[in-house]
C-alpha cells in the first residue's frame, strides 16, 4: 500500500468540487459535491443520536439499495431540528438529478454546522452552475467546503493492488468539535475504485470504523449528524469482492489505514487542540475492557488538561482507568508517556515511582503524545485518539453563532 | 424547617476545629476535625471508582458497625495510589485515639488533593496540639481546610421539629473539580443531633444523595475519595427514628435541604464557574430517563461553553438530549431558558421557534441559569446541578500539580 495524492479524485472515475454559495459567512467554501462516472456501491455509518439531522434520514432512505452516485454536502447549518429539513434535503438531492441527471435516489447528502437555523435552498440553487462547472480533479476544494471549526483541511488517498490490479481509495473528512466514540462519527467521504458488492463494503466500513473513527474522542459530545459514506465504482477491475476472503483483508487493511489516519488528523485538529494524544492500552481481560479504559482516559477533561500543561499528573489517568467501567485490578497498573521526545515511566502496580518531572515535562512538551497504559491482567489492546482540552476549546464554543 | 448559622457545631454536643499544618503551601488550612461528644450513628457513601482513595477503605471499615464519633480530614493530598495509604490513615485515625481517646475504630478519614504522592503523617503528627486547642465552635475553619481548587467554603445549617423537640442539622462540604454524578460525591460532613439508628440514616442519606449530589457534574470526572458521611448523635432527644414514618419523613426533608444547598454551592464554585447551570426535565416516561437527560444536558461541553458565552444554542440541548440514552420522542421536546433576568423559548415541538437573540443574552447573562427541558412524553422529572466551561477550568487544571 502507498500513499498518493488525489483525495477521493485519487481512484478511478471520481470528480468533486468544492465553492462558496454564501451559506457561510467571509466567503468561506461551504458546497461540495462528489460524483462516480457510473453507480457504485454504497454504504453508510452514521450518528447513534436520536436527534436525527434530516440530511442522514434521507441519505439513508436513498442509499438503502446499496448504491449510490453522488454526494451533496453543505457546512455553515446542520439542517436540523427544523420544520423543513427533510425538504430541504430532498431538494439538495433534486438539484443534483436536474443538473446532472443522476437519480435523486442515488444522491446522498450531508450537512454540518449550526442546528436548529433553517436551511434555506436559495443559495445552493444560486450556487449549482459554479458547483457543476468546477466539478473535476478538485478533491482539495470540496475538502475545504464541508469545514466548520476545523483549521486544516483533512485528505487522503492510497493505492494498494487486488488480484493484480491496481486499487486506489481516497478521503475526505472533517471535524473537530462534537464529537464522541461509539456512536458512528463526523463527516467523512470516501471514495475507492475496488468492486466490492454493497454487503461486503458495509461489513469493511463498520470493521474499519471500530477501531477508528469510533475510538475518536474530542469532547464526549456526539453529534446529529455524524456520516461515514464510501463509493466503491468498480472502475479497477478487480474481480468483484462478494465474499471475506484475501482480496476482502487487502481491501479492509486498506479502508483502515484511509479511517485511522483521518482519525488521527481529526484528533489533532480537535477544537484549540495543541496535542494529539492517543491512549494505548494492553494487557486487558477483554477486548470491549480495553476500548472502556482507552477512551476513558482520552475523554477525561483532567487528563486532557493535564496534557496540555504537559503535566505528568498519572494519578488523573488512574483515576479514569478507575471509573471506566471495565473489569481490572487496578493495583496492577502501569502508566508511561511517550513522544517523540522520549519516554518515562510514572506509575508501576497502580502506585506512583520516582522520576524526573524534568524529562516528563520534556516529553509532555511533545505535540503528540502516548499515553501507554499496561492492566497487566489479560492480553487484549486498543487504541483511543483524543486531544488536549485548551482555553481555545472555550473559546470557539463560548460563542460559535454569533 | 429555618436556617440557622454555625455549621457543623449548630446540633449539640458537635466541635470542629481547621488548622494549616503544611501539607499545602502558604499556610493555607489543610486539616480539619469534627468530635461528637457522644458515639453517634454513622452513614456513608463513596465515590464508584475501582480506584479507591486509602482513605475510603479505612473509613469503610471503621464505620461498619454504624457508629462513629469523630472524622478527621485533610486537604493538598488525596493519600491515593500509594504504597503505604492504608497506613497512612489509620495513622491518622490512631492520633485521634492518642490524643482524644476516641477508639481508632470509630474515626472516619478522609483525605482530598493530589493523587499519587506519598502523604506524610509528620506534619499532620506536628499539628495535631493545634488541632485540639482550637477544637470548639469552629466549623468555618474545618470547611476551610478541607479546600482545594474551591474559591469559597461551604457550610450551613438548618433547624427543625421531630416529635416536639427541636433537631439541628449542619454540614460542610468541598468540590469542586473531579465531580461527576452517578457516583457517591465529593467531600462532605453532615452533623446533626437528631436520634436515628444507623440502617434509617444510611437509607436516608442515599435517598437524599440521589437527588442532590448524584445530580451534580462539574467535569464529569469521579474522583478516588468522594465521601459523604453523617453522624446522629441523639442529644436533640427526640425519640429514636428506627422506621419509616412521619418523623423519618420530616429528617429526610432536612437532610434533602441540606444536601441540595450544598450541591447548588458546590456547583456554582465548579471549577473556574462563573455561573450555576441547573438543568429541569419534566414530562419523561420514567425517573431514569429524567435523570439522564438532566445529566447528559448539564455535562455536555458544548452546552456548558454556550452558556459560558450567554449564547441560546439551544441545538446542543436537543442534541444532548438525543444522546442521554434515554427513549424519548425528539419531536415533542420545548426548551426555555430561565434567570434571574426573564425567561424565553427557544424551541418548540422538537424545532426552533423565533425567538429575540437580544432577549436571550439578557436572559443567559445572569449568573444562575435554569435550562428548562419539557418532554411532554410522561409525568417524571429530574434536576440536575452544574456550571459553564470556562478558561479558568482550563487554567486551573492545566497545571494543578507544580
Amino acid at each position: 500500500m502507498e500513499h498518493i495524492k488525489g483525495g477521493v479524485c485519487a481512484p478511478k472515475g471520481f470528480a468533486a468540487a468544492g465553492i462558496a454559495c454564501g451559506i457561510r459567512r467571509k466567503g468561506k467554501r461551504d458546497l461540495a459535491l462528489i460524483v462516480s462516472q457510473t453507480k457504485a456501491a454504497c454504504a453508510g455509518v452514521y450518528t447513534q443520536n436520536l436527534v436525527k439531522g434530516a440530511p442522514v434520514i434521507v441519505t439513508q432512505k436513498n442509499i438503502a439499495d446499496g448504491y449510490a452516485r453522488a454526494i451533496i454536502a453543505n457546512s455553515g447549518n446542520a439542517n436540523t431540528c427544523n420544520a423543513n429539513g427533510i425538504e430541504i434535503a430532498e431538494g439538495m438531492c433534486r438539484l443534483v438529478e436536474s443538473y446532472l441527471g443522476i437519480d435523486a435516489n442515488d444522491v446522498a447528502v450531508a450537512s454540518t454546522g449550526v442546528i436548529g437555523q433553517t436551511l434555506s435552498l436559495d443559495p445552493i440553487i444560486d450556487g449549482m452552475p459554479q458547483l457543476l462547472s468546477e466539478l473535476g480533479d478538485n478533491s482539495s476544494d470540496a475538502a475545504e467546503a464541508i469545514m466548520t471549526t476545523d483549521t486544516v483541511k483533512k485528505e487522503t488517498a492510497v493505492s494498494f493492488e487486488i488480484g493484480n490490479k491496481t486499487v486506489k481509495m481516497g478521503a475526505i473528512a472533517k471535524g473537530s468539535g462534537m464529537i464522541h466514540p461509539n456512536m458512528a462519527t463526523m463527516l467523512a467521504f470516501v471514495t475507492t475504485d475496488a468492486a466490492i458488492s454493497p454487503p461486503l463494503l458495509q461489513k469493511a466500513l463498520k470493521a474499519a470504523t471500530g477501531e477508528s473513527f469510533n475510538m475518536l474522542s474530542i469532547d464526549r459530545d456526539t453529534s446529529t449528524n455524524d456520516t461515514l459514506l464510501i463509493l466503491a465504482n468498480g472502475l479497477a477491475g478487480n474481480p468483484e469482492i462478494t465474499s471475506e476472503g484475501e482480496d476482502f483483508d487487502e481491501f479492509l487493511a486498506a479502508l483502515r489505514a484511509v479511517c485511522t489516519q483521518l482519525t488521527r488528523e481529526m484528533a489533532k485538529d480537535g477544537e484549540g487542540a495543541t496535542k494529539l494524544l492517543e491512549c494505548r492500552v494492553s494487557g486487558a481481560k477483554t477486548k470491549e475492557d480495553a476500548k472502556a479504559i482507552a477512551k476513558a482516559v482520552i475523554c477525561s477533561p483532567l487528563v486532557k488538561t493535564a496534557m496540555f500543561g504537559s503535566d505528568a499528573n498519572w494519578g488523573r489517568v488512574l483515576c479514569a482507568i478507575g471509573y471506566a467501567g471495565a473489569e481490572t485490578d487496578v493495583n496492577k497498573v502501569a502508566v508511561k508517556f511517550i513522544s517523540g521526545a522520549g519516554e518515562i515511566s510514572v506509575c508501576e502496580n497502580g502506585a506512583g515511582i520516582e522520576f524526573s518531572e524534568e524529562v516528563a515535562k520534556t516529553v509532555l512538551s511533545a505535540d503528540e503524545i502516548v499515553i501507554d497504559v499496561s492492566l497487566g491482567d489479560g492480553a487484549e489492546c486498543a487504541t483511543a485518539y483524543g486531544c488536549d482540552l485548551t482555553y481555545d476549546y472555550v473559546k470557539i464554543n463560548g460563542d460559535y453563532r454569533t
